[in-house]
């Protein structure tokens, strides 16, 4: 038994995982799965749980989609999830995230986390006009 | 000496605590200064190097205006800075931001938090494709 | 001076050392040394300290042993820590754990921190039926 | 429009938000809901998605329901997240832990916490066994 | 069952929790006892485990002990840990801190975080001189 | 367009960027730039910012400038991160921390953490006292 799941290669899937995968592909218009679905495949339904989800999440609603993506980036920066930043980041320059924009949200992510920090242990109590 | 630091109102504050408030206003066309840098003010240096930093980041630049101020709420709420969720909250309100963008930016930190988590713990290969 | 620091081997350990290493041996029934302990022994107060935490801690009590690995398990996935999920994850595995279970671990993991996260940027009140 | 939202009741709740709210009775044999969900109900799309997730993740499967209640409490504790510790811990109590166990579940989450901390920050090698 | 734990005062404690307590006052020179140890002691194990984990890590050693207890706080004031940022806080006061170095140590423990979260994102090669 | 930036040397800064290498050496009375300032250099205005910040917050002031380093390292080891761990910690020995001391102050981060998590969990009260 493996400490790490290595990736599960679409011709070496289950049906029920290739159907997540062709489902992947078609949503996005490619012909190509990333690492992540291909690790999460070891738990079929978690992949589709999870597929699902962002289907839903990522899809058509009240945000632009490029700002949906740089919404998942500055998270995941602040978080220092690698993979997620370099997965994410590559959808939004996909979707027109320049370099600027990019640095620009790195700014953000940094200073919110100085402020944040600062805020929370100095328990600033909520001014009224933002209740 | 108390343990939390209590806001200082301009009215009690030094000349160099005034002069920040006063950049304040003047920069965000108000008349009122929120409790965070009343707080801040304790600590003059720290007060004017902090606006600074946040008059330089979240000035004109590559990204939207209303944009930077999600991508601000999004850390907060990912960082659970109630604070910060609530003053740029108000400020991405102010700017045009909908209850329904706002929903869609909780869904979107949610989701990121956990697969960032399930990322990290699988310690999932970045894909070639997004190097 | 090195900015890590390099494991001890037992041949190479001080007799205050040596004397942690033995017991984590006698009470683990191996003898086998894993790498945190070696490169605690750098500080042989922690070391031992440290130690002596885990035996009490993950000594046999009110929970089943395996239950206690999983859980060491489900906070060091949550908190990113790949030393402690590949530690724990093989002494939960010794202990009985199932690839199903870790998948299932894994998923209460991802889900509980994005609840986490809603539940915190939107300041739920705790309902009086769980005070 | 208010900075925090406040727990829609079935009586004022859509046709939408009451189908979830109808699942949630029935899938836990209670005629009661508790605010996550009431607060959730903002955002109707959301609110099924994440009922659904927490309906897959928590239901019958590998593991035993009382030791995936305490997974999600030792997250929960670990990230120091009151409702899910209070809502969590009560589902926990309900199916049978004792307050012993919840202080073996605290005593392991806080020392967890402590060896995440000085593996990562040592960067401990994993050793060769454990990969 | 409640869902937090109440402090126990000396009066309603068993002799075995009395013991620590009495460790406590004899150690620290004073006749009173804080709330976390009241509350750990709904654990007796727990408590004086954690007491000598406190008694020897801030007792006598290499580093000075305002710096030690400068260091608990910083460590609080990052993590946003109140409880621990007012007594470690009051401790650091009662060894000398001033509201000047306290300003600083926040202003420090804010840029860290700011610092720690672009380094991480952008994943900063480490430089050979630091190796 | 890459996903991680690479580090700037000074034959190929721009002039904006050379005056803030400037700025650093001469500052540190070094003929060296670390990797930091060489991959914020892709975005100016940022080098130049958390530089002045960095400047600011880490020059002279109430606080030794060993225990300022401390501090660094301290929440750089509680962050998990690893370059500012090895930057500061660098800078810390330069200053004159012993491994001993080195060793003091991760025993007290990875107990600040622990007891951090436990004091938020159990919410216990902030005494009176400490107020």
């Amino acid at each position: 038994m493996a400490a790490t799941r290595k990736p599960i290669e679409y011709a070496d899937a289950s049906a029920e995982v290739r159907a997540v995968y062709e489902d992947i592909m078609a949503t996005r218009k490619t012909d190509w799965i990333n690492n992540f679905w291909k690790v999460l495949a070891h738990d079929p339904p978690t992949l589709r749980r999870i597929w699902n989800n962002i289907k839903e999440v990522m899809g058509p609603g009240a945000l632009d989609p490029l700002v949906k993506e740089l919404l998942y980036v500055a998270v995941s920066a602040s978080n220092g999830c690698h993979y997620c930043i370099a997965s994410h980041g590559t959808a939004a320059r996909n979707k027109g995230m320049t370099e600027a924009q990019y640095s620009e949200l790195l700014a953000i992510v940094g200073l919110a986390n100085e402020t944040n920090c600062l805020v929370t242990a100095l328990q600033v109590p909520v001014d009224a006009r933002f209740l």
